[in-house]
């Protein structure tokens, strides 16, 4: 669906330092690592599991129909930016060991320290652990690829999901993610970052107004789809 | 902007055959004589001034800036329907020459011909008029792009633009554009089209539903640009 999972409410962002921490500023009390990096064909099964979750949470599994081989097809076919592209979140409570691998020519991975008042269960943890880093697991993601405005004759980004597990959620992730794409636009010279809210989810319309976007008001969604997309098979 | 322009009122679409007429039945009356192609670089300066005219429609000419250059550094970069795609809409009074350059290996241009009661005068024809194909003048265009649905796993196309210059509406080529775009996301097994349109249009929400889409109604389009877009440019 669209960038529907509610995200967190307003929060200040955090005042974690940025960058893993050296010896001498080793955070105090609950730290939680957060990496947020290009994600490969290695996480499709993550990626599924997410979706189902933001499925669930928008009460739209009626809807849901991807699985894990829809998504390995489709996704991860071109150069990251240019096409359908996945920011992975992660987090950990110890710091995220150096991965070579993941530091593209395209991206270089972001990492945030929070410092949470307590610490955090995460009862999926099993679930969402990353193989190779093995404190590490998923957390959410943010789903975007090109568009383009005419008006400006440049492209854009349009966000189709963004989504952070309900454990992590109010502590500045969705922010991080999404801020993560805008940066990224911003670097391509891109002129637009767009995607879609339900009008009466006033906590996330809140949210985004804060990030510096609009909410178009006259605007509404067109779409063909199931036996009335069918029904053009043979149209022309 | 997005697929704004006013489409023309419903109306049945047109009866006249398919394809180019053979000896036996050179149509009666006012011929017009239309064709859809992919645009090529060559095409770009009749599409800025299209995309200007459907700013001046839109009563949004104040966010065009688009220009030649920009369009044509950012256009045609990759395979057909991968990336931007446009079809133009051409219509001449005498029937197209076979043009093999045209025949790509992605798409065939498909033609029709429309009867009209009446013969047409385009005020705009110098203007609008193909190099190659004396007659022919350049009606409309349709830019589309890919987007993805996580919930089928599937791409679809997302519709930017849909217009048809002013003395060539309602004679059914805004649906025959937009046709041929669905009938592309059928043939490429693709799960949806979307694009967007302006609450208050009542004509093009009836002219939309009659081809078989759903408004969605509580979708809003959120959109960070500009001077709020800049400022994440050290965000990260």
């Amino acid at each position: 669906m669209a960038a529907a999972a509610p995200p967190p409410p307003p929060t200040p962002a955090p005042s974690a330092p940025t960058g893993l921490p050296d010896s001498d500023s080793t955070p105090v009390g609950h730290p939680l690592f957060s990496r947020i990096r290009l994600a490969t064909p290695l996480d499709v099964p993550h990626i599924q599991k997410l979706i189902h979750q933001m499925a669930i949470l928008e009460k739209l599994t009626h809807l849901f129909t991807a699985t894990e081989s829809d998504l390995a097809s489709n996704l991860f076919k071109s150069t990251p930016f240019h096409s359908f592209t996945i920011f992975l979140l992660e987090v950990s409570s110890r710091p995220f060991e150096k991965d070579s691998n993941l530091h593209s020519q395209n991206f270089t991975p972001i990492e945030r320290i929070i410092n949470l008042d307590h610490s955090l269960i995460d009862p999926e943890a099993e679930t969402f652990r990353n193989g190779i880093n093995g404190d590490a697991v998923a957390a959410g993601f943010v789903l975007f690829f090109p568009n383009y405005s005419t008006f400006l004759g440049k492209p854009g980004f349009y966000v189709e999901d963004l989504f952070v597990r309900e454990c992590y959620r109010r502590k500045g992730l969705g922010k991080m993610l999404l801020s993560a794409v805008v940066s990224q636009a911003v670097k391509m010279g891109y002129g637009r970052v767009e995607w879609v809210v339900l009008d009466w989810n006033v906590n996330a319309i809140k949210f985004y107004e804060e990030m510096g976007a609009n909410v178009l008001p006259e605007w509404r969604i067109c779409r063909i789809t199931g036996p009335a997309l069918e029904a053009y098979r043979d149209a022309i």
